[in-house]
């Protein structure tokens, strides 16, 4: 019997995590955790029903695994409270992430790094997660320069921004984001830093050369909000040591842990992607703008694989 | 007196270029061209009602200028009969931007080779007018290569795109589109080459080029379909010969002929540029993974400022 505790569990997120758990044939104790506002519900899950109670600083005695799906602020709070309390914590938010003590891991890219937690690891952000795979799978080539370019659904910022896409659907104003977002797009994701990047922006550029090693990777992106449900696409060009062959490069992508190949003259959307546990690219071509340089348009369920199904995954490995 | 024809009056590209006429003083005797189907109707033009007549071999005689805006297989039939007839045309479809005798034309940006006309002017594509009048504003730091990855509303094609967004908003299937594009984005604009890319990307690699008189400058792009109305976003990466000053760059940018820069924190968005004749630029950053390099994304009305406001300009030009 394992005792998991899962933190957020009425969220967009802590809802999907049930989802994939329920899929496994773990034997679990399983506690939920929320908000006081978001307590004593009953949420069913494999014919049982659990009951929702309020997160606070007991929570996590004698529970072995927390997978945490709730924000930054709160997380710096609560996790380390539970990996104290002798838990191992899998946080899914972008608080202890670039800790050089924490592992940040996809179980496709670096399942090594997992060995060396000390109680706390962390789930990459969502579109870091989905363009790190097809990244890992190139390594042989020697990665040197990346350019991402997104296209990210609304349910990347949960419930609010569902309910704000559907809000100007409506012909109602924002609530959520800054401008509206139905019928239009917005080219920033969560807040600005001094340098004009924005951290969303700042989370893929740094997370990609931690997941993969490779500190002097150059890295840039672009973070855009698109006004769509589910599942975020990233347009990446990549810079390569040495040349490739592409049916060669085609083979290793088609073939690689996690990753699905919907090969030209078809190519992946976010809305085939929606609902599957699997990364989908597409669209994969010679960039004839310089030398050993490579199409990729990579495509993913931001929920689905990208926060829940990537943190089972962990949990998976350390089962 | 000038005698003008508008060829396509009825489409959203003819439509708007009466607009833009109508805001001009010019004596104008304008001709309405359209297919059989869409003949005999009545438009207003600043208080006078005119009459669509059916588009024929006939229809350039003594005709001054002549505006097209149909698709390019028709152009390919009836510009050099227009021309032959002793009328200057400028046309909006691809059929004739990439002959040698034909100048491609941005005002803002290369008005001169307008000089060497032979009777016909090609509009570059929308997507590429609104992308090479930052370039060209930029040009004296020697530009090297260029990463376009795109964002373009469902009106780039036409009325039929617009009625697809709404079908799908209303659960119905598309019938314009290859798949549904409403709650999803499409990575795919025109049809496929043999090397994997659009025709909508080899226009823009290859007018970009055209246009700023730079056959070896390096370009790439990526174009996609996503689900708004109105107006086309272009995430430009620009890799530069010389260094430069982010401060003088985006003043460079602000007093451009043709842009408006809205800067940081603030970004320019499709919404805000739907009906602007102004093309918007903002999120000017610089781009840490190779040198002198910048991020630019830029906004503008595809329609307004795109197709139909730059043929009008070249119109100006010419008179």
């Amino acid at each position: 019997m394992i005792k998991l505790a899962v933190v957020g569990a009425t969220g967009l997120v802590g809802e999907t995590i049930l989802e994939e758990l329920a899929k496994r044939d773990y034997d679990l104790d399983i506690k939920l955790l929320t908000s006081a506002q978001s307590a004593s519900q009953a949420i069913h899950f494999k014919g049982r029903e659990l009951i929702t109670e309020v997160l606070g600083p007991d929570s996590f005695q004698a529970i072995d695994y927390a997978l945490f799906a709730i924000d930054g602020e709160l997380a710096k709070v609560y996790v380390p409270q539970a990996a104290q309390a002798g838990c191992v914590v899998i946080d899914n938010s972008s608080a202890f992430r670039m800790e050089q003590s924490v592992p940040l891991v996809v179980p496709e890219v670096n399942p090594a790094v997992l060995k060396t937690h000390q109680g706390i690891i962390a789930n990459p952000n969502c579109s870091t997660i989905q363009s790190v795979v097809p990244l890992g799978a190139l390594r042989s080539y020697g990665l040197k320069r990346v350019i991402y370019t997104t296209y990210q659904s609304v349910s990347g910022s949960g419930r609010a921004g569902i309910e704000d896409l559907v809000r100007g659907q409506r012909g109602e104003a924002p609530q959520f984001y800054p401008v509206a977002i139905n019928n239009n797009v917005i080219p920033q994701i969560d807040d600005f830093l001094a340098d004009g990047y924005t951290k969303e922006e700042q989370k893929m550029i740094e997370e990609t050369k931690k997941i993969l090693e490779l500190p002097d990777l150059k890295v840039t992106a672009t973070t855009v909000r698109v006004p769509l449900q589910s599942a975020h696409s990233v347009a990446m060009v990549v810079e390569m040591e040495k040349p490739f062959d592409l049916a060669a490069v085609k083979q290793l992508l088609a073939e690689a842990p996690g990753l699905s190949l919907i090969d030209w003259p078809d190519y992946p959307t976010p809305l085939q992607a929606a609902g599957r546990e699997d990364i989908l690219v597409g669209r994969i071509r010679r960039d004839n703008s310089a030398p050993n340089s490579l199409h990729i348009w990579c495509v993913a369920d931001n929920i689905r694989k990208g926060a829940a199904g990537n943190a089972v995954q962990i949990l998976d490995e350390l089962i």
